[in-house]
């Protein structure tokens, strides 16, 4: 099967594993358009109407004196590594090799910010407390919850508040690249104020699980956060009506936030599914969140073969697509209302139909 | 009347003469979902879909190579000149002192991309060619056409074309800011692609005089555009779908370009009207777009009475603010929808209502 074919074969499926239910734009637009929200006032510049409303809101959400919508996890990053950086007077930030900084934005935090590196750890697992003690000077410590290009793992309660607890005794700041924060609320059985509480900023986004138009949302002390909108502004990230931000934003939270566990859950039951087939392993095993990446012992070539095969036949994507791995390949997968809409039971069916040729 | 009842009178007109007529955010929304442009597949990260194909007709429009859309005219300027100077070898760009970088961005072109500027000419009228002779080297010349801070002006022709012939001699890269652009074409009597043809790199914005969400573009050779969607990336504007904006942009060009010569012609009608009233006069006195800027003889607080009370009584709203001005005050006004629908008559009747007390 070419790679043509077998997106031709995922395009006609009904129902998937992973991700949301597909949505057209019209869709998508629809949806806010219907939106509660969008009665209220628009904003000017991001000021009034709904955009105020949901900073006050998701303020008080993650325990911070303020937070600002933004159009992207990008700009909200950078802004807040940047003032952090320029109120220490060292232009020195830590984060792990895998950090979105480091790997998907073309290296802005240096192009842009003049800003400087230090990477903790390994690319294939979380960094470690001893190998932050071994850290020199930093402005700020990122952490990102759950780690994205690890399949989504979290540190332990204990190790993630001794790390931040270190941080802040070498006077650094510290900050949440909360991406995919949401998801790791089961995990670490608390309110979202809490998980977040020793961190001195706050990222969010406003896309993915909550399934909205691309947003974020950055939180932190007041006078921080007014200083982040100047930099917003000088990012070109201060439109003139912010307003379809946070109205698809909200409708995500009221609609997703409430199936977090749900999602989770889900995850946790695919993974016992999959690591119990030859030649199939979830990263992590047990996943805290409700993503996980999977590798095979076949190349992408053979997975498409039969991962298309059942999409021809059965009309439901198990994965999406595959990337050659040093054993075979692999990708990522996050449970969404999809793949809550089928039941385990069929679920396993489905893989346990996949011919793998390796 | 307090500014707040300036602002209730001015909320209760069903009427204005500037601007188009107000929307609500639903409104707005439910105008993009109902496009047939709502009916492309998405884009991923603004590959693909109807960004694509809008891409593809902005440059054509402008006669340029390559087009990206982008969130907005604040990144899309920055990141034009950065290229420009980056390619150069000299971090120097030349503008107007009024230009948007230079009072609008938090000083960003120095902040985020290290650029200094020469500020060419002064604050009230529009920079000419023996200011730009006069001028040390510089790696691009930014033109605003028309000049939003000094009410709208544009040079004529042969000395727009001088201008950029001159800056292309000395080795520099021309770029026009358009945020306004769409409304020059009546003066200028081109298609746009002639009225661009000696600029390097073209913005135009999506939103203003076209009625939809904030975005723009940047059109220009396509090594250019490849360069600048890297840097967009940078600037957390590479979006996850960029499909909002491309709709909302191309829904305007349909619904407002064929338009634009009557908002023109109305303008020029208005400004009669306005420059016949003693103790009033537009800036310029002929408006070669559909803006404008007005001049009263009287402070803030008595222009906010006279035009709250004609509001008040007519449901009509003629001038949307008052900032104060060396002898009394002035507004901005546009000629959009809401403007072509009150006959010139009314408009002059509605004015002359106007009780000013100095």
């Amino acid at each position: 099967m070419t790679r043509d074919e077998f997106l031709q074969a995922a395009i006609a499926c009904a129902e998937s594993l992973g991700d949301h239910h597909r949505r057209t734009p019209k869709q998508r637009l629809q949806e806010i358009a219907d939106s509660p929200y969008a009665e209220h006032a628009r904003d000017h510049y991001g000021s009034g109407g709904f955009v105020t409303v949901l900073e006050a809101e998701i303020a008080e959400l993650f325990g911070k004196e303020a937070a600002v919508v933004m159009p992207s996890g990008t700009m909200a990053q950078q802004i807040a590594l940047r003032i952090w950086a320029d109120r220490a007077g060292n232009r020195t930030v830590a984060f792990h090799p895998t950090c979105h900084l480091e790997k998907h934005e073309h290296m802005a935090y240096r192009e842009l910010h003049g800003l400087e590196a230090i990477l903790l750890g390994e690319s294939d697992r979380l960094f470690t407390l001893a190998e932050l003690e071994a850290t020199k000077s930093y402005s700020s410590l990122l952490v990102e919850l759950p780690q994205r290009e690890i399949g989504g793992q979290l540190p332990s309660w204990e190790e993630l508040s001794a790390i931040l607890s270190l941080a802040h005794k070498s006077g650094a700041k510290t900050h949440v690249d909360g991406a995919r924060l949401w998801e790791c609320q089961p995990f670490y059985a608390k309110p979202y104020r809490e998980i977040v509480a020793d961190f001195d900023s706050v990222y969010v986004s406003f896309y993915k699980v909550l399934g909205g138009l691309p947003g974020a949302a950055l939180a932190g002390p007041a006078d921080f956060i007014a200083e982040a909108r100047i930099w917003m502004r000088r990012h070109g990230g201060n439109l003139a009506n912010m307003f379809p931000i946070a109205i698809s934003a909200k409708a995500g939270m009221d609609s997703k936030l409430p199936r977090i566990s749900k999602y989770v859950a889900k995850a946790s039951e695919v993974a016992r599914l999959l690591n119990a087939l030859p030649g199939i392993r979830t990263v992590p095993v047990e996943p805290p969140t409700n993503m996980m990446h999977v590798y095979f012992d076949a190349s992408a070539a053979a997975m498409m073969d039969a991962v298309g095969d059942v999409a021809a036949r059965e009309k439901c994507l198990l994965f999406s697509w595959f990337a050659e791995a040093p054993s075979g390949c692999r990708t990522e997968l996050w449970i969404g209302d999809a793949g809550l809409d089928l039941s385990t039971e069929r679920v396993g069916k489905l893989l346990s139909q996949m011919r793998i040729v390796p």
